[in-house]
């Protein structure tokens, strides 16, 4: 279940540029409108029509904040993993109806589920905007003065063209300045849980199988998207094979990946490696403890911590690879190398040497300036704070809207530009149940984090405190507050701050109190790191693309990207792993694991296992380039159908964050023929699979 | 199961003062040369004999490294907590025969199992050095140099002890200073396993249960000690009471409390709540986490974790709690205040002033100077170093003999002084078996957090990974080692600093690559803080005792110590805890937790329910003063009757580390009706039951 947006590391959306040399095997997540033609030729005879990458992109859609999905069915069907859409499976579940334990079935229209707080988006053009952004700042301005002319345009950029379009548009920001695209998104938000399965088949093995291979695990959902209050109806949508794929298949995946750093500077891995990873984990063991014990109290604390449990092991699984990818001398050494015949050929021309020679340094030095803040500013910046609270994050953002909202569009803080304040509205008046158990526990370790790492005695950690214990100050925050109330929210967002100053809720001064230290960081962040690095990463992208040529895919970003490879099993510890597992595997499995959790058997599937073809293969091995944020992109043959759906990576590939290799390392998905044969013989559900079958609803 | 000696903080080994009133409740662990006569009879109405007092000593017992035990027939069998005895029965398990799974009972001499590394000390005797140690030094020597004086002195008067007496011969530190007392007790090596019940029923609620109440946990394991080859005779036994205790009864606890903290100035408990608390967690919930997953790989591994899981979750539990209290001002304030109190009456006195005024900013700048090596002095100092390996633990001591032995005896470090080698060789040429994957991934977790803390570039990580990654370098040191062998141990400390130096052993180089750095921040320690500390917390002691007067129980110090209090049931949210639980209890606990672990009851007990008489009282809380440590200390009437096994302290009594509370915080035993009840009903033991009740073997 890796390959979603990881919640844990913001930090990752640093962008990068490529300092190796051209794809390794299969590497690469490309633009769809810069698709690498000459190499799917040369090494696939593969040649892509516009008319085949045009539907790619129009039958996949961004999933909520960052993972993919595709349509699947002219009547809207969306297909996606199960640990993607399980954060809406826990919003729309009550005691009495536990969608992540019982799964969930709506046989006609009138039974699916509305989801309250989920936006889905389709990406229907790309615009390039490069020169108008990159020459936005008067000649011999600051890094500082540029990264900041920038921003001014880029939102002016996208609110003209909300304005014209009626799209949802965003600014896409590639090799780290070397070139800007336009991105406008057709934006769905009814969209309605069609079928689930239970969380044990989709997540057999649990922790412990994740990352891992071989695998049997259901990781489908489907949601259905609407328009109008009815289902949205399309040509763009993906066909199903009707006969799956083989080993040695050529296959593409489409999807959104969140963020890798392949191509940082050394100097800026070794940020990674000593201080940013290292942090990070702290926080996740430090988390993944906390929710352990409050899950064991009882099986109602359980049902609201299991959703975040699994993406706390999820991430922390992620990171302890990825840190130990760049612990290991023979990736390390790779980086050091290829960055080390770069800055030789730049210097050893004049000309490359004198415009580009001092970026290194400055990444260097950005990366010194960071470390100063970091963990004060990973602690508090509240995008990703410590205290991660429902409460406190609606309590943030009111503070927020109230400073931002009345300053100049161009001016605000991400996030609060009109383009993006339905968004915004949608999360902050979202009526999803405030677990209040939760949201103490939550609180209350956040604080005593503050403590722990700040010590007591720090002026902001006491102010948070307000003379009370972490335990204290968290009830009292909770259960006093009022912006559990809708209207409430409503009326401080009406009310801006005369409202936010006038306010004698807690939670609200808790946010209060934390807002002018993180603005005062993030000003630290944005000067000294980020516009540094921006300035310097694109004179080593100019120098990478003036030495090696310009046919190089750029960093992650979150963004559409098509990557392409075959179906391929591998060698580990001297054993063959085939590609392939079939579906009485997991009874294998289960039966060798004594039945025993993570690797006891959903009722239905003890049910129906006579029924079964126990040959179907379920999961599967590739080699296409994927990341966190993956998680639910299709994955389809030449002929655009669907084979499959990315739900993980096996544990080789933890390092392709920094470093490619197809040695090993395998993208792991959902075959699609596994998703049919149980739909029919375990879940009774053959009106859905005709729906993919037939490509439309009976 | 927190009342163990808890392996993960060393640091609190130092010693300290009472700063705060006479004893609050039943405050105070005393010790048996000094017992609180006035109080007892005052509060008690009871006045313990010497004769009382020397059978308590006499019959109870040091268990291992530091944890209690008791002896409870003529025929030396002896009692301590399933938690305690849990190392041994791991050390005792094979793949054939688990231990903690299904537990153990040898209903005949011959079928008793031999513990390999077992030590157990009887206290036979208590001299006053206090003179001899306290003038050694010549007036106008510096904290250090006195410091250094009293070592030599200690180790002298140790070694003479043991050569005349031909016991193991211990001087305590007591008051920090004020005291110094002689032990000599009567050591065991040959101790042999008896009856253990099956973990679960031992830890029944397991890490979720732990520190909590109600409970019901059968917590308790006999051994029983040999000389000569045949069962230990002796009168000083503990008889077992045939009637037990009721509510409100006064009992007396005798044990071993590892190390309290009450006495700590406010700037010395600010160090532990900012500084050594946050550090210590950090460790342990990464540790959990990776415990955690090492055990869900397969049964085989979970075999070889589950004793550690079960301490570092223990630990982490005690921690949390610990810390929380810290952070609680209502805590905190009571130490501030009571500090301020005795400040005042110093400064207000020119005597006292001139002679004590000084220490409290002493003790400041010690946390200062400990500070700044805290962190690299915990990860490296080989005692509690995170590199949690038997073989690299073999090979620290091989290294450090090496050094030690052709040293003086009383310059030698602490645990290679003649008087203690016994014990070293007892566990350095341990049969104990090696577990390869588990060494394997904790010296690799133990490398990463080195990289993980001070940088994968700090010098001394670089010379322990050798350029290996922390995974490589692990798997190159088990697999290439040969210290597995004992009898290569053996050639090694023959062979001294010669055979290490020519040594090519990957597990001696790790050992001696961190060594050198470990003695200099081990001389930093010693003579910046400890040396500090002894000085400064003895002129506190004296202004202590001047201001307050003497009677003040020293803080705890793994040395013998009597509590006492009386049963009683406490106050909860506002809801009435009964002191006692029933055997009936645990079926009712399971079956409301779906039987599921760990609420899960082992085979015996659901096979012998109805046999047994559920009314049977089976734990119960009491205020007697206890902490890590007592775990395995008899509960005694005023007849000096074994009523019952301490194995816990509830949630409220965390904070006890610091300050005492007897309103909510309460000690946790097993009841003596309840082992005699399980022995006869679900054990088919009544032999044993026999022997207790009896006082000697059929």
């Amino acid at each position: 279940m890796n390959y979603k947006y990881p919640k844990t590391c913001l930090t990752l959306t640093l962008l990068c540029l490529a300092i190796s040399a051209p794809a390794n095997a299969d590497e690469g997540m490309w633009l769809l409108n810069r698709p690498p033609l000459d190499l799917l030729k040369q090494k696939h005879n593969f040649e892509p029509t516009s008319a085949w990458l045009e539907h790619m992109q129009k039958s996949t859609a961004r999933f909520g904040g960052g993972s993919s999905s595709s349509i699947v069915s002219a009547d809207g069907l969306l297909m996606t993993n199960h640990h993607v859409g399980s954060t809406q499976l826990k919003k729309l579940s009550t005691p009495k109806r536990d969608l992540l334990l019982n799964g969930f079935y709506a046989p006609t229209l009138s039974d699916e589920l509305k989801c309250e707080d989920l936006e889905v988006r389709i990406l229907m053009s790309i615009e390039d905007m490069t020169d108008r952004i990159n020459y936005v700042a008067p000649q011999g301005a600051s890094a500082d003065q540029i990264a900041k002319a920038k921003r001014v345009e880029i939102a002016a950029i996208e609110k003209a063209a909300e304005a014209s379009t009626g799209l949802d548009c965003q600014v896409v920001t590639l090799y780290q300045g070397a070139m800007y695209h336009l991105y406008s998104y057709k934006r769905f938000t009814d969209i309605r849980l069609v079928w689930a399965p239970e969380q044990q088949a989709a997540f057999f093995g649990g922790d412990n199988d994740n990352f891992e291979y071989p695998r049997f695990n259901l990781d489908t959902t489907f949601f259905r998207l609407y328009e109008n209050n009815k289902p949205y109806h399309t040509n763009h949508y993906l066909r199903w094979s009707s006969t799956g794929a083989a080993e040695g298949d050529l296959i593409f995946v489409v999807g959104h990946p969140y963020s890798t750093n392949r191509l940082y500077t050394v100097d800026h891995l070794k940020f990674l490696r000593d201080v940013s990873y290292p942090t990070i984990l702290q926080k996740l063991w430090r988390r993944e403890v906390h929710l352990l014990t409050f899950s064991a109290r009882s099986y109602d604390q359980e049902r609201m911590a299991i959703d975040s449990l699994h993406g706390v092991q999820n991430s922390r699984k992620a990171f302890v690879g990825s840190l130990a990818g760049l612990l290991d001398p023979d990736v390390f050494s790779k980086k050091v190398k290829s960055e080390s015949k770069l800055r030789s050929a730049v210097k050893n021309n004049l000309k490359y040497f004198a415009d580009w020679g001092d970026a290194w340094d400055q990444i260097a030095q950005a990366q010194r300036d960071h470390k100063e803040i970091y963990a004060r500013y990973t602690a508090l910046d509240t995008r990703r704070s410590v205290i991660r609270s429902e409460l406190f994050k609606i309590a943030n953002h009111l503070v927020q809207l109230a400073e931002e909202l009345p300053k100049a569009d161009e001016q605000r803080l991400d996030h609060y530009h009109d383009a993006q304040l339905d968004s915004l509205y949608l999360s902050l008046y979202s009526p999803s149940p405030i677990l209040e158990a939760m949201e103490i526990a939550n609180i209350e370790s956040g604080l005593s984090y503050l403590a722990e790492t700040f010590g007591a005695n720090d002026p902001l950690v006491q102010k948070l405190l307000d003379g009370k214990s972490p335990r204290a100050r968290a009830e009292f925050a909770v259960k006093n507050t009022r912006i559990g109330d809708i209207d409430i929210r409503k009326r401080y967002a009406a009310g801006g701050q005369t409202a936010i100053d006038a306010s004698t809720d807690p939670m609200i001064a808790l946010a209060a109190a934390i807002n002018p230290e993180v603005r005062s960081l993030r000003e630290h962040y944005e000067t000294k790191v980020e516009a540094v690095e921006t300035q310097a990463y694109a004179k080593i992208a100019a120098a990478q693309f003036a030495v090696m040529g310009e046919d190089i895919a750029p960093d992650a970003t979150s963004s559409l990207r098509l990557s392409f490879g075959t179906i391929k099993g591998y060698t580990e510890s001297g054993k063959n792993v085939p590609a392939f597992t079939n579906m009485g595997g997991i009874y294998k499995r289960s039966a060798t694991r004594g039945n025993k959790p993570p690797f006891d058997l959903p009722q239905s599937w003890v049910n129906h296992k006579d029924q079964l073809d126990q040959s179907t293969p379920f999961n599967f091995v590739s080699t296409p380039d994927i990341i966190g944020g993956n998680s639910g992109s299709p994955m389809v043959n030449r002929d655009g159908e669907v084979i499959g759906l990315i739900f993980d990576g096996n544990i080789h590939s933890l390092t392709w964050g920094t470093v490619f290799s197809g040695k090993s390392a395998r993208a792991v998905g959902v075959d699609a023929r596994a998703i049919i044969e149980a739909l029919r013989k375990i879940y009774n559900a053959s009106n859905l699979a005709d729906e993919m079958i037939q490509g439309h609803r009976k």
